[in-house]
């Protein structure tokens, strides 16, 4: 890996603690927020990737005011397979999240393939088909594609990359740094499944009913959250989905990007018996453990309970649940209300406690 | 890599043979389009997909007529740095061509990084600077990106996916199905220069100086050869830049798609001198080997010169010359007129010559 024809590169400061790419550079939390500032976003500064968001609004011109919305993410989820849903069915549903989580409709989709030589073609053809289906149930469509084979013993099976595009209706402004005092926080259903999923098959965990991913399409949800408030105003100030670093990444990256505090209370936030039962045995905090059909949303408090009787009406949210609230204090921080009434600090999460989980 | 959650597929019959994916599927020759056309086409199938061009030409009512291009690129090449380019400039020329290729003008870019443990931050360091440097000459912006990170021994020290959005003015229509009778075959330049550059660094093949990969962007040629043609009908009927499978795949492409035959002379592809020194070395035939900065295009007879004096006039088309011409005999099939003046078929590549060129 020598660099000859490149000139002199120097690190930046934050980053020289690591002298090599570590998996917590992938893990959703601090490492990967700093990697990405320091060492993408310094290279490749423009307008719109200072957006910072899961996906990039562009004003392009179109008619009625739309903005085109463009996101991209790979998954090299191990294994492939897993209670629940698969790597195929992950990386349509997380595209079309990403972009849906920006307000925009996904539409267009691209699919990259990084096969591994070996692979069997019945495995490939099963993921094709999971995405094929995928596609259908989120209505949008992969219009090119690309595929490369490595050698065995260089990847991991597949691995698959999808961008997309959609498009923002006029008027909506869903982003990170749009929290207000006074907005109260909801989350869309349990958290912690998907992450859990796949723990669980590693580890060997065995329970009465297998715990599934939750993976799903999120942009339905979002249109029926938006057309909750239309009538006053706008219904939603930020959204994500809740996917590597879980809950607690979502929250400290909305109270930075908005310089406000948030508090929720731990014993609302919604998480199933054999997920918390899972993570006692396996040492994780479920408020860390990633989702892929999960979503926050920052919503005004006086459209809340509108937005959240629209969620529990859509498969996806009847589990929706307001957890807590913006506040003045504490600008960036992210503090959560434990059941005896005393509060902790909930931080990014540092390193990597689950690898290869998206 | 059992599949237990999605019920059974069953193998399309052209794709029995190879129970397992070999590297073969990845080589831009027959074995890749049946795997493309028999399971991901057929599974994904739509009207855009269906265009099966570098990228793929949408109409989203944008202003002027114009429509929107959409293409994705994932990049394994091995080495990450090689003389003359790295695997960075790959990604971005390589997006920025497949969508120039379709007429478009490319303005935004994606980056998804699978980054494998251990990798030198610096080695990321300087092939980041060397996106943004490539961005900078090709006239696009990173807009938003996505960052994994696999095990160790799960990856090859960096793969990057560059998706790309651009835009095609109102009356181009630049297919591969649009080839006519009579029209000439143009090629942008030495064909071979790319996979030789490579092929010689991991064969250790020492040359006076050595050969260097040709990567480029070439929208800024796309755009001087329409420009050449505007007063009399459209001067490009056909664009593809001769990556994976070389000049022989892109012939061949076109050939199948406008079900025309097309003769070339052999004598008239350029070829550098060391590269056809290391093609006898190595046993390949530089009509098959991968280029990063060459097109081949396919013209009105009546307007090529014209198109080749604005090549000619080009940074990355100097070397441009005609090498052959679009009949009516034989269609789908490609034919080389040979030094000696006996013809031969030139197929498409069938197996895998030159891995992980990009």
């Amino acid at each position: 890996m020598a660099a000859p024809n490149i000139e002199g590169w120097t690190c930046p400061i934050p980053l020289q603690h690591y002298p090599t790419i570590v998996l917590g550079h992938g893990s959703g939390g601090k490492m990967m927020n700093d990697l990405i500032r320091h060492l993408f976003a310094a290279e490749f500064k423009n307008q719109w990737l200072d957006q910072m968001g899961d996906s990039t609004g562009i004003d392009i011109g179109l008619y009625g005011g739309q903005r085109m919305a463009i996101a991209t993410d790979s998954f090299v989820v191990s294994p492939l397979f897993f209670p629940g849903s698969d790597i195929g069915e992950l990386a349509v549903n997380g595209t079309v999240n990403d972009l849906a989580m920006s307000g925009a409709k996904p539409h267009f989709l691209t699919a990259g393939f990084i096969l591994e030589e070996g692979l069997p073609m019945e495995t490939l053809g099963k993921i094709a088909a999971s995405m094929a289906r995928a596609c259908q149930k989120a209505g949008v469509h992969i219009v090119t594609g690309d595929t490369k084979v490595v050698n065995k013993g260089h990847g991991d099976g597949v691995y698959i990359n999808t961008s997309g595009v959609g498009f923002i209706p006029r008027g909506r402004k869903i982003e990170p740094d749009q929290a207000r005092l006074g907005d109260v926080v909801i989350v869309s259903g349990t958290m912690g499944d998907h992450g859990i999923a796949i723990m669980s098959m590693r580890e060997g965990l065995q329970f009465d009913s297998p715990i599934q991913s939750d993976s799903a399409p999120l942009n339905g949800l979002v249109e029926a959250m938006l057309a909750a408030g239309s009538t006053a105003g706008p219904a939603v100030r930020c959204l994500r989905d809740a996917t590597r670093g879980g809950l607690a990444a979502v929250l400290n990256e909305l109270a930075a990007a908005s310089k406000v505090g948030i508090e929720f209370e731990e014993t609302k936030v919604p998480v199933r018996q054999e997920v918390n039962a899972a993570c006692e045995m396996l040492g994780l905090d479920p408020l860390y453990v990633a989702n892929e059909g999960k979503l926050v949303a920052i919503v005004p408090e006086e459209l809340a309970e509108e937005v959240l009787a629209a969620m529990q009406a859509n498969p996806y949210g009847q589990e929706a649940v307001i957890i807590g609230r913006v506040v003045a204090d504490h600008p960036g921080v992210v503090l959560a209300k434990t059941a005896i009434g005393a509060s902790r600090v909930v931080d990014l999460p540092s390193g990597e406690l689950l690898p290869r989980i998206c």
